[in-house]
């Protein structure tokens, strides 16, 4: 008997080259489900985020209809997802004037993308390519929720109508405020987000009266981030929430506490390639490359490391992680401190990783191996990545 | 006159869409230059390590040849730079059984490609392998330099020799040692990485001796790491260095001082999106994805948060850092503590930004737009990912 694990000629993840990025179908499913019916129940639309998918297959799980409506992070996620029918998408990164052309030219493959900004300058850039090109391109104020990132102070009402009265006079379309409570990803008490909720739900409402009170249109207010639209009790002036990473879960929102272990749909698929006893090391072949240089756990209570390492049915061994990682290399181990054994994996043996940042590390691939329910391989699903 | 920055019809770095990927020529190839003439004058040849850059234009000025040698960390790498007409590649990281019939692939299209492991387990997979595919595949027995990750220790004659041997019997080709000095990236005085050199071709001699001693072949004793290859002073035992990310080099290297700022070959094209006045922010286009997540400078003397910011030629501006980042925002500011000026950076500016890990950054990209010497794009030169 040999003491390496024979490749068998077919075998479900055990045919698979590795590393490779595993998707949990009906988890997906499941994620998505539960994050549908908590907003139709709060009565506003769901405009979820592609930037974490990247893929039309997922997009159109997640979206309430094969058109829309959307979210993406890049102008390549507008193009490719336009491309795939979606036709109600917002461009949720402040936009830079260079790329009104490339905005105007998916608008008129028919996909009705709108963009955001939060200053006069970018109104105006607007303004002058809505003149010149005759695109009256939608646009959403964005508003600053908490101080995160960008975004006009939601109480600032003279900047927020000046921006307005500049967008509408020039000809584009003033299409109401964005908000993203980016704040509450450094939570982790469910009551707490919910304040974080309800204060990005106040800063939406005061920002899009102030709109309204000067006479000018606000029909969409935005809100959206994974912990507060999981946790959000009321949404009352909101219009829809976006969301992303909430679909495929991964550590460090289970850290936040948005969704469980048993909801993360996303993990790495790794060989066996070494040994290091004296260290308790066992050698992966999936390294930073493979599960994301993302360590965000690290601030939080569990340090997860560079990912959660499993049996091949998804299960976690008791305190074993990817304690480091090079480029190529997974470095597995126990968890400092810990009492417990050290699995026997021996060389080609497989395991699935847990990853800190679904965002991140589906970002290193171009494709989704799809599970289904008996844990085999029903699909490939591309995905996209770059600008 | 508008207050935001107009796009010219064509005006090189003002004409790409960012983000995106700048490597500029002249610094590649003195860096390439450098390390070649460092080399030679050690009297070992060179096999540039493919994994930073995985492209073929880059490959060819860093290899001795068009047809290498060279070394790759992906078998995806191996394909691609097979296909280019590279003849000779050590894939780097230890084998896993269920890669060797993509190994023998790769091997059958006419390129001489070598793997490594460091078990008799693996030994026993490469020997079975060999003796039903025909196929005696090339091995290098990889030994641990320094405790950094894998591989056999230098002074375990045993456990070398019962290898050799597995390998010798079964089939396989014996072809030598290869060892990476890996901790060396924790250094920054050029004397303690030249004492790591030395202590990395001591370990390595020691273990060629070993398999020699038994009777057993060791024609390639390979060692290498940008640090150690810099540093080097006598390779006396060696027959090749093996060294990547100095091509482009990185903050991370600079802290460590394998490369200076100015030989920094690699940044990433930025727009401004945005300012947050009060908080002395400016908002640019790229975030975590467009630079990495890689935050390896944090654990140095200065840390650069995610990337030093310089203007379209270059040059950093005074204390101006990447301070944070979100997945497509990052938030440029002064470093803590500094008493420079911000710089008067409007919307549309374009910035260049410096990251801490050119491996980590450039797989983020699908190719790279090539600087000539007037600082004008003169080509784009596709790179590839994934395994």
């Amino acid at each position: 008997m040999p003491r390496y694990m024979p490749m068998p000629a077919s075998a479900g993840l055990l045919a698979l080259e590795t590393p490779c990025l595993l998707l949990d179908e009906q988890r997906l499913r499941a994620n998505v489900a539960r994050m549908k019916v908590h907003l139709a129940g709060l009565g506003v639309a769901f405009r979820p985020h592609l930037k974490t998918a990247k893929s039309l297959e997922v997009a159109r799980i997640a979206m309430t209809s094969a058109a829309g409506p959307a979210t993406v992070s890049t102008l390549r996620e507008a193009e490719y997802f336009a491309a795939g029918g979606v036709r109600d998408m917002i461009y949720a990164v402040g936009i830079a004037p260079a790329k009104l052309a490339r905005v105007s030219a998916i608008r008129a493959t028919g996909a009705d993308l709108a963009v955001i900004l939060d200053s006069i300058e970018q109104a105006e850039a607007v303004a002058a390519h809505a003149a010149s090109s005759g695109d009256a391109i939608p646009v959403l104020i964005e508003v600053d929720a908490d101080g995160h990132r960008s975004g006009v102070a939601p109480t600032d009402a003279a900047a927020l109508v000046a921006i307005g009265e500049r967008l509408a006079s020039g000809g584009a379309t003033l299409r109401g405020v964005l908000l993203h409570a980016g704040d509450s990803y450094a939570l982790n008490d469910p009551a707490a987000i919910a304040e974080a909720a309800e204060a990005e739900r106040i800063s939406a409402v005061t920002a899009a009266s102030a709109l309204r009170s000067a006479g000018l249109p606000c029909p969409v207010v935005s809100v959206g981030a994974t912990p507060t639209a999981r946790y959000a009790r009321d949404l009352t002036g909101v219009t829809e929430v976006r969301a992303g990473v909430f679909m495929f879960g991964d550590l460090y929102q289970a850290g936040v506490g948005s969704v469980t272990m048993d909801d993360l749909a996303l993990s790495v698929l790794a060989t066996v390639i070494g040994h290091q006893k004296a260290k308790g090391w066992i050698i992966v072949d999936a390294g930073w490359m493979a599960l994301s240089r993302d360590r965000s756990t690290a601030k939080q209570a569990l340090d997860q490391g560079y990912g959660v390492v499993c049996d091949l049915a998804g299960k976690p061994y008791p305190d074993l992680i990817v304690t480091d990682a090079n480029q190529e290399h997974g470095i597995v181990g126990l968890r400092k401190g810990s009492h417990a054994a050290l699995p026997d994996l021996p060389i080609g043996s497989r395991v699935r990783i847990l990853t800190n940042h679904a965002c991140a590390t589906g970002a290193q691939y171009d494709r989704y191996q799809v599970l289904d329910r008996e844990g085999g391989v029903s699909a490939v699903w591309p995905r996209i990545n770059g600008w």
